[in-house]
């Protein structure tokens, strides 16, 4: 399907990528940029990329499809550094957790080439990040948002769909809005609790102890603190009107929970506890475990 | 080490330890009660309990060792219903997951049979309840909390030990009042502020469509939600001053969190994500995944 991928940033996300691509059959060379030269190294050692490029410029030249991998907040410099490599026809995607503003990146970086450009997200990853933890199975029955642009192309919107289908994912289509809502609400919120939680628990006198006792409920529900903090930052400031207004939305509920519990109220309590628990336990098996 | 188990509340707590027990060659006979006559008949039928009692008074009568393992809001009562069927030496614990209340509802329902009251927090369970998931191995590798009253008697204490320790749990002995603000650190709030995502997502007008884009993150960070309500509201409303607390204190760290956002502080937000993502990645190996 494809001659050479081209993949900036050979992380987690991008390496899982070019394996799932390769292993699929969907492409015969895959030359890869990190910002990291020992990165891009690693990646070849492993052989996740078959190339290691000294430059973005120099991993796009020749590549019929080219991914970007890099944190939101570099997307709009990388797409300046890589336009004038780019082919006619070359397919150009992203995986970034945030869309409105890569969209507005791509509108502004690119010229012609932005009819080749499909903004992606892939629902998926670990809480381990570094291409030591690329796999190609990453994707296989998850969610992938594509958010074209304006001037998206149709034909390479169909071939996004095609690629990501064939790697095993379920691929959906949405505004970049409609999709920074969504994921505000189910991932991004969640982080920025989880990371408030821990920092207030960790600073507290007795924190440390405490966290001694944490059993199985705590270790599942602070997992994603561990997430990589340029990564989250950088997702919670390029998403952070839809962030902010979930985090308001959530304190009004903490806070009528709270009154419930100070006023020992323990019907509405119930029925308040209720109705969160049958929400979660009403998400489709694929999810309830 | 003992003749007969009476076990009051045959769930997956209580019927968890009455295999531990068996299993681990603690005891000839178990005998239990449930309020629910056929959560009685089915602990008997999946062989958790050997016979089934009529009422909690004569599942205790005869037996040298007495669980209680019922809501925490139902302890008193419990006791009280059972008090006059206790051996002089009948060692009785509870497995609440609160132990201010316990202690004081046992001061107060026991007489002379306080002396071998030794009241135990087993920090084990499973997102799922009923004795159909109970399992004798629920307790091996998990901390058990026990918190001695000023009338427990120092043998008892010892007994108690013994029996989580040869059941596989690591023992920890200290006051009730240490158990419930470390608990309502680590255990409650985290299972309140699941409850408050839940139901604040879940109420949002496209909140349905929103969750089907819910990632393995979220599903981790969510499961907790889908605790059982009357467990939760009454273990938020026994230990409230303390739930309180670390609610407010998770509140400030929210906030503070919301302003950097706000800001575009990235040096700022920086930093608290990667003070708060390695606390959690600090963890003892047993906790970290």
């Amino acid at each position: 399907m494809f001659q050479q991928l081209g993949l900036i940033g050979c992380g987690l996300i991008g390496g899982s990528f070019a394996l799932a691509l390769r292993q699929a059959g969907l492409v015969r060379q895959v030359v890869g940029y990190s910002k990291s030269p020992s990165t891009t190294e690693r990646a070849r050692q492993l052989g996740v990329i078959d190339t290691g490029a000294p430059s973005a410029l120099q991993a796009v030249a020749g590549a019929d499809i080219v991914v970007l991998a890099v944190p939101v907040a570099a997307t709009e410099s990388t797409l300046s550094a890589i336009r004038h490599g780019l082919g006619e026809q070359t397919l150009l995607m992203d995986v970034g957790s945030t869309k409105g503003d890569v969209v507005q990146a791509g509108l502004r970086a690119l010229q012609h080439q932005a009819g080749n450009f499909v903004p992606a997200h892939p629902i998926a990853g670990k809480e381990v990040a570094g291409v030591e933890h690329a796999e190609g199975a990453l994707f296989v029955g998850r969610h992938v948002i594509l958010t074209p642009t304006e001037r998206s192309r149709a034909e390479q919107v169909q071939r996004a769909i095609e690629v990501w289908s064939r790697i095993g994912a379920r691929v959906l289509t949405m505004g970049a809005a409609s999709h920074d809502a969504a994921l505000a609400a189910v991932s991004h919120l969640p982080h920025l609790l989880a990371f408030a939680f821990m920092q207030s628990v960790a600073q507290q006198p007795d924190g440390a102890r405490w966290l001694e006792l944490a059993g199985p409920g705590f270790r599942d529900f602070s997992r994603i603190a561990a997430g990589d903090p340029t990564v989250w930052r950088d997702i919670l400031l390029a998403n952070r009107e839809e962030v902010l207004r979930q985090s308001q939305a959530f304190r009004e509920a903490l806070v009528s929970f709270e009154a419930q519990i100070a006023a020992g109220d323990a019907t509405g309590l119930g029925d308040a506890i209720g109705r969160a628990s049958r929400a979660r336990a009403a998400l489709k098996p694929a999810f309830s475990h």
